[in-house]
């Protein structure tokens, strides 16, 4: 008998073998997580080179440079290969989610839960990811991952928490057991639609934060436009049926905190460009690919006019990626405009 | 006739004359901001030699260094110059609240309106500063000036938004119209409770935040920490009465944000020192004066046990301050314990 605790019981879920389809930063990061959690893990890649390479090497230098991969993780680019899991982590980019599905739904019939792990709404139908998979599968249950996240900081094994949200909650609280390691920190919910929403929307009010930035406006007004994003972004929500306690958790309010005070976010570095004064129409003609928060602008005034709320930071972000509004008077609305409704029983 | 506009109207606002009380980093940015609002100010500090500094250099380079006074103002030493005044701003620290107002009392009666601009909770009493004014004077109006605001920033003239919260909404809208300024910006309610309470708890959170920076635990762990940080300071703040919208305001998550986010606070300071290994009765007993959250977390959490509030990140905090909770411990309790709650309906 040695006086060393018990080991920890095998998580009670079916989800032992995990595939995350995508090679990037966050499917690598989420795939070595995954490892980390005790799961047999597929890493699918379309580029043969990188699966070659993580094969060969062990590492991800071109999305994830300096970190080695000490887990046991299965790296294929035959996407097939991924169709014998118990549940799909997403990792594509979130404009790609439809053909992706499509292109899984002609190698064979997924079921299982699929993790949205990109944030985004799909461009041409203002629809969310979850809406994609309801439509491009049949009956596959839509689940989501979101939460304050760097793929560094997860890949490093720093202590992490995010919500990952299902349709049901006994698939949700499996995919927890599934993932959840001492530095990775998944916690239940059943709220799809908010889980999602923060996601998409705080690339939009990061470009609204780089451009206070860029513009030197200082710390107090950064933090003041922190903050009416997070109530614009709470009203857009509400209106779409999302949950309170998801808004201010890990996916809303934790994630747009991360994502508006580092310069690491895209989103952020395009609002700062806009902030010294460049037109979004320059970078553009610069050959340069615009941040994913930069189409998502229009797509949420225009989701917002159907419901009748407003949106005033990002009807300012959307012109300025639309008309190239200056950023003389596209700040000052920002400090002025958002603010108005500040009070409601003044 | 000239195509200019027309000036804009004098404020309805019977606050012409305006008395800062206290010549600290924030009394003095504030006085210069109801100066470039066009009102008249009187400006006190206790210390003689310092109201000679500012008459004679037109500068408070003890506490406001490199910044020129280029508006009119009256500096004084004696608190009496105060009592002509149509509406007083109390700068001075939290704990002293009471002690001026007494001090105030004994020179004659005051019975405008009383804007408390320092943040906190008395110590002896638990009590939040709107009390003392009740106590204190014979039916003067307690007001509270709260933010996300540095000295130096709003000093500068860099666009500030700050929450003035007032008992009756005629004084709060007077008070923001004697204070409007294009680069300062007040906003009316009379959640006097919730406009106060943010601003005593962000202390707090922001020692624990530091702690987590300190012990090195990346961006994602101090956004997560600063959600639940927020989940927190909503739970104690509805349990006396704040309004939602006053926490999601200016006052409450807004100025949260800054000071989770910024070195420049002493709070964060003093948990970043925790965060590296040292203990806080090294840190008394070399003299160092406490940040103003090591005292509120015991008041937070003999507070939350009176209301049935749960408050885990103040219970750490306040462990680490009074019984050197080692940062090992700490650290661990405050990425799981918080989190557990994240959902209710998973």
């Amino acid at each position: 008998m040695t006086q060393s605790p018990a080991p920890a019981p095998a998580p009670a879920a079916s989800f032992q073998n995990i595939a995350v389809i995508g090679g990037g930063a966050w499917g690598t990061a989420l795939a070595l997580t995954a490892a980390r959690a005790g799961r047999d893990v597929t890493l699918w890649a379309r580029d043969a080179g990188l699966v070659a390479e993580m094969r060969a090497r062990r590492q991800n230098s071109r999305y994830l440079p300096g970190i080695t991969f000490d887990e046991d993780l299965t790296v294929t680019d035959h996407l097939a290969d991924c169709l014998t899991a118990d549940a799909l982590l997403l990792v594509t980019p979130a404009q790609t989610t439809r053909d992706l599905l499509r292109e899984l739904g002609r190698l064979g019939e997924w079921r299982g839960p699929v993790v949205l792990c990109a944030k985004g709404i799909e461009r041409g139908t203002g629809q969310m990811l979850s809406d994609i998979v309801r439509e491009e599968t049949r009956g596959a249950e839509a689940a989501v991952l979101s939460g304050p996240s760097f793929a560094d900081d997860v890949a490093r094994g720093l202590p992490t928490a995010v919500t990952i949200a299902a349709q049901t909650a006994d698939t949700a609280r499996a995919l927890c057991e599934a993932l959840a390691s001492p530095a990775f920190r998944p916690y239940a919910s059943t709220d799809v639609t908010g889980a999602q929403i923060g996601g998409a929307l705080k690339n939009v009010l990061a470009i609204a934060c780089g451009a206070v930035v860029g513009r030197k406006l200082g710390a107090s007004a950064q933090a003041a436009l922190t903050a009416r994003g997070f109530a614009e972004l709470t009203r857009l929500a509400q209106a779409l049926g999302a949950r309170q306690e998801t808004l201010t958790g890990l996916s809303g309010l934790g994630d747009l905190i991360l994502t508006c005070s580092s310069t690491q976010s895209r989103n952020f570095s395009f609002g700062l460009e806009l902030g010294q004064g460049r037109f979004a129409s320059d970078l553009k003609a610069a050959g340069g690919k615009l941040a994913e928060g930069a189409h998502t602008a229009r797509i949420a005034v225009t989701l917002g006019a159907r419901l009748g709320v407003d949106l005033p930071i990002c009807q300012i972000v959307s012109r300025m990626v639309e008309e190239d509004l200056p950023i003389r008077e596209a700040v000052s609305e920002l400090m002025t405009r958002p603010l108005k409704s500040e009070m409601t029983n003044p």
